[in-house]
């Protein structure tokens, strides 16, 4: 059994925590959060062990009804291995820490890539990640990248991705952040991160990536056009891609479903917990392919996507799994990941 | 056992189908729908009875691969009451049919009041109701207003209410329908039909509605002001609005919750089925008192704040219940309805 601690309890963490307590393989000893609001009133209420993630936390908890179990240094004795789900950028503050209880970690794409050994997405480089003290998991926008990159190019080759990353400006849980009514360039060259970070985890295939934000706050949508070393045909990418784990084929003209709004309302009446959709979403009737070239429209759900390459990466670290074949089978079998709708 | 039937499976017949199920005493013998869309997909993976609205309708879902039971028709020849949950103003052309197969019918808000005997909200007339052969359920800022109108005049003897509506502008599931970079005085003189609405239900009090629509697509929100009869307390208020059910307060410094979307996620979070909040939301931070007039802010989640009346209804016009504190408490207790977050 693998002794999980997870340090933030926000939009990822408080996932992470819920797909831990899922796996037979792992137990959940609690989870660290600094503010005492109603995410906290959520652990309690689900039973999750309490923990605040310092002194200060701590008698605000108390203060707030709440029960916190201890503080984060606490969590870090009792565990084999933690999740950080802090703020981007917050959680490479608790690198030392958690380095100096002999605890192994798994970080989030916010962080940057020298924070762990390796930045990890399991269908491209899961061996890398095996048996190491630290793994950062790839953000959402590069692990629906990923996804669709590694199970092409692990059946063909191929030599160059170009995404078009249309970027959700918020999340629903969010009620300051914007744009509200304006398309922004982001990066002001567009140029952003992700293509970059791909290609750490992916070397020999040339990635570039642009990115605008607009103001919806449901899922990001990626236009994705893949260069092949050969011709392709779109029978072949059909196939490959609905063998492919953590993908979802959606056929729009047979649903109806040809808005990112109605993805995440299939799942809210299938009654998957917070409407998740940890899928990487692919149109199928946008699939085209002219030549050696691929092209395809697919939607990212940015608070849960990440979720099964985390708790991948938990086995991969501690050794549990000793391929990604495995891991993929057990984590999607307990998260009930579908391949199509019928 | 009542035999249930659900025409329309959209946004409120969904919700009603699942609610139906819950029950003890009551069965769903089926759904009936008209385009073979994503949601007749959700029906079939449930395990619900699809029926289609009409041949038509029957053919196209058999050519989708769904399996249809047979046509509306059919269905009704199964159930003891129906619930009509057709788009608005649509309900009213399948009266005739309901009647004809001497099925009980319950409406929704959408509809005219002259398509049922009696405008129905469970703690205000629910007696009304009792055994007549339809019943037509007001609308979603209607059952909130009356919610909180009748929770008080049960108890003091209020004489007018107030409610500044801001209305959400589409539900997360549209795709089309706006506005999203405007506010909308609707109607144009914004003198909304909730008064009336109301006030055909609880007669002895007056009630002025005002009504604008703002894009957002979570919940509606309310100020409220109450004139009593007499002096007030706010500790008195309070005290009542702890007791009345369907009503959750919430402590907006306690939880941080200051937002409609921090409503939805708290019940994301907590895995109610599709996020929903059947409960009236009271902020309990903006109670004010001042002699005999009562301020406060309430928020309304428009996909499902009907679900409970709805199922009261078929209580009362089967008189499976005779009286408004039966049902609620079995209603209630099957939907885990909360009165705080602690």
């Amino acid at each position: 059994m693998i002794r999980v601690g997870v340090n933030g309890y926000g939009t990822i963490g408080k996932r992470i925590a819920d797909a831990v307590l899922l796996q037979d393989d792992m137990r959940l000893e609690g989870v660290a959060k600094r503010r005492p609001d109603y995410e906290a009133f959520v652990a309690k209420q689900a039973g999750i062990p309490l923990y605040a993630i310092d002194e200060e936390s701590y008698r605000n908890m108390k203060d707030s009804g709440l029960e916190p179990k201890g503080t984060l240094s606490e969590l870090l004795d009792k565990v084999d291995i933690i999740v950080d789900s802090t703020p981007a950028g917050v959680g490479a503050s608790f690198k030392e820490k958690y380095a100096a209880k002999r605890v192994k970690s798994v970080f989030q794409g916010g962080e940057a890539p020298d924070v762990a050994e390796v930045s990890f997405s399991t269908l491209c480089n899961y061996s890398d990640a095996f048996m190491k003290n630290s793994a950062r998991v790839v953000s959402c926008n590069t692990t629906g990248i990923l996804r669709i990159a590694c199970s092409l190019h692990n059946e063909f080759r191929i030599k160059r991705v170009n995404a078009f990353i249309v970027r959700r400006g918020a999340d629903p849980k969010e009620y300051k952040k914007g744009p509200i009514n304006s398309v922004i360039i982001s990066p002001p060259d567009a140029a952003s991160h992700h293509g970059k970070d791909a290609k750490s985890v992916l070397h020999d295939v040339d990635f570039h990536t642009k990115a605008v934000v607009v103001p919806t706050n449901n899922m990001h949508v990626h236009f994705i056009e893949v260069k092949f070393g050969e011709k392709i045909s779109r029978e072949k990418v059909l196939e490959v891609l609905l063998r492919a784990p953590r993908i979802l084929l959606i056929d729009a003209k047979r649903t109806g479903i040809v808005s990112t709004s109605q993805v995440i309302e299939y799942f809210r009446d299938l009654g998957r917990k917070r409407a998740d959709v940890p899928e990487l979403v692919v149109w199928e009737n946008t699939i085209h392919v002219d030549g050696d070239i691929l092209s395809l429209v697919q939607a990212v759900h940015q608070e849960s996507i990440v979720v099964p390459e985390n708790i991948d990466a938990i086995r991969a670290l501690t050794g549990t799994s000793s391929d990604a074949t495995d891991t993929l089978r057990r984590t999607d079998d307990k998260l009930g990941l579908m391949k199509r709708i019928e």
